[in-house]
């Protein structure tokens, strides 16, 4: 749609879903805006970000669902299970919402160990104890040996929304905002990809996989008007700046020399070809409001440990009918990030 | 647990996760009750059934999920897409709850063909219209050529519950209740076979898939003191009886010549070695109520396309802690119904 040049989801090319169709991407936006986006027109459309927003008698919550099918089920940092709840505990959390209910479908593929299954359910249940919410209905389903990878899960989740507090969205995001991140990015990608193509680096890296309700809870809790969440998952901090830029309808500028990224993760990404701006994280967001929040909004980010690494890294500086985001280089230069149009890595959650 | 002889999960024939396992019999009741059940011990556990009953501020709601995985995606009377809408409001319908929203979690599988996977999500739109639901809030992963089956659908639904109407719940259920079915049982799983196996029956059998709310909503707007309701999905009539009258720690009586089968649906399943009471239905479900309600209720199902081959099928005769369903046949003679411990047909939703 913005790009009105670029191969229709018809085009004789991709007549079959290939893996850029999951990668979050320019082809993922596409396959969502042409075939799957009609599937959700109606009255509660408008709000719908990383959760709908919807009315339940004289309450209101939020709703959000997500498939996971990582890829390896255990990595450094975290497993399936671990990612299953809290994927879906930060997409509430992004909505403002006070994560309550989760459900958990699980497919199973025959032969998948029954020991595997158990690890990932106790760290499935683990998480949901220590992220505040229940789990409270579920469904499973067997496919053939070769019909799955081992297991894939989906959790929904359900939120109540503080009364008062207007709409946590990119349409209200003003000229002026500053762009907060809450950590350093590029850990969960570097982290999968290292599981999964068994590479010893030379240090540790874990994924950063983290709840991040009880920051927004903080934030909410002291009254910081906060304009927009995003956590910045698949396609990394800079589909998600894209992505929102172009909701709102504004130009964001960030300057990457304020990026926090650990230097070990930064190195072994460059060395395996991988832009960490684009690189999947599980536990940091993105975080738009009124620049003079911004220094009360650091502080209480930093009160967590979850969020010691919090930056101030850009500011919304105009308003941009199909969106922009510029990337400033530490000699002062600027470069236009663009969608992806493949993907860099799939199957990060 | 109701039969300690039989063998343990972790016995060495399954250490590993098998197709019986989701067959809706006896091993994946123990998957569940060792494994899986766990997860979900939590406050609202008590009233799990096809939906949790959680509250939310003044408000109380039924959440259910489920994943579909069918095979294949399309059949005679549906579609894989159909399956997912309907399958999640009848699971809400069960809880005598009003199906109000759902979110899909699509796993697309690389090469299905993106016409396909447009025809499904026509499906689902259109299904979802016409039940009166709001498909709100959704989620696409895509995997690798030979990591899937084409396309998996997990759905989760959020309904609203009636002040004042007592749990529907095996609990509810007392001694001399009246078993109602609201159709005719075993269509789905043919269809499913039939579509699977190229079968040319003689005739034209569609499977039963339907919505089922609206028979419940006339049954609580005409103020019918519901007790339980089940539908009739995998292990098909006896899994959900067996299941109820173990959970209730109830006798069931149920008398074959009062099942309605269509004749050839009877004939095509004897044919392939299957047996109806254990074969899964989309489109009816079995009704615990007073003795002296059943005629009403019974005319009140009549009334609608989806219930004119309701009957009464049997009653509830006494307590039995461990549960028993036994089935009279037109002989007069009973033999009781035990879970399957494998399954019979797999990959039915």
């Amino acid at each position: 749609m913005d790009d009105p040049t670029s191969c229709s989801l018809h085009h004789s090319d991709y007549n079959r879903v290939v893996m850029a169709h999951g990668g979050g991407g320019r082809l993922m936006q596409q396959l969502i805006e042409t075939l799957i986006g009609p599937l959700f027109r109606n009255p509660h459309q408008e709000l719908c970000h990383d959760s709908a927003i919807v009315p339940l008698g004289q309450e209101r919550l939020a709703f959000t669902t997500d498939s996971f099918v990582v890829k390896p089920l255990f990595f450094n940092g975290g497993d399936i299970g671990k990612i299953a709840v809290l994927g879906t505990v930060n997409d509430l959390a992004m909505a403002g919402a006070q994560p309550l209910y989760l459900s958990v479908g699980l497919i199973l593929e025959e032969g998948l160990p029954l020991q595997d299954l158990e690890r990932i359910l106790m760290s499935m249940a683990r998480t949901a104890k220590a992220a505040g919410v229940h789990l409270v209905t579920g469904d499973t389903k067997v496919v053939e040996h070769g019909s799955g990878d081992g297991l894939y899960i989906n959790t929904s989740g359900i939120g109540s929304l503080r009364a008062g507090i207007p709409p946590i969205h990119p349409k209200a995001i003003a000229v002026g905002d500053a762009v907060l991140i809450s950590g350093d990015i590029g850990r969960h990608g570097l982290a999968i990809l290292a599981a999964r193509e068994h590479l010893s680096l030379e240090s540790d890296i874990q994924s950063d996989l983290r709840d991040l309700s009880r920051m927004v809870r903080a934030l909410l809790d002291a009254g910081i008007p906060i304009h927009c969440l995003r956590d910045l998952t698949r396609g990394g901090l800079a589909s998600a700046l894209i992505e929102i830029a172009e909701t709102a309808g504004v130009q964001v500028v960030i300057e990457d020399t304020e990026i926090p990224i650990n230097p070990e993760v930064e190195e072994a990404l460059e060395l395996l070809g991988f832009d960490p701006l684009f690189v999947a994280n599980e536990g940091c967001f993105a975080l738009f409001l009124a620049a003079k929040e911004a220094p009360r909004a650091l502080e209480i980010l930093k009160l967590h440990p979850e969020g010691v690494d919090a930056r101030l890294i850009g500011s919304v500086t105009g308003l941009k009918p199909q969106g922009q985001v510029l990337a400033r280089t530490a000699f002062g230069t600027e470069r236009m990030l663009t969608r992806l149009s493949g993907e860099q890595l799939p199957r990060i959650c």
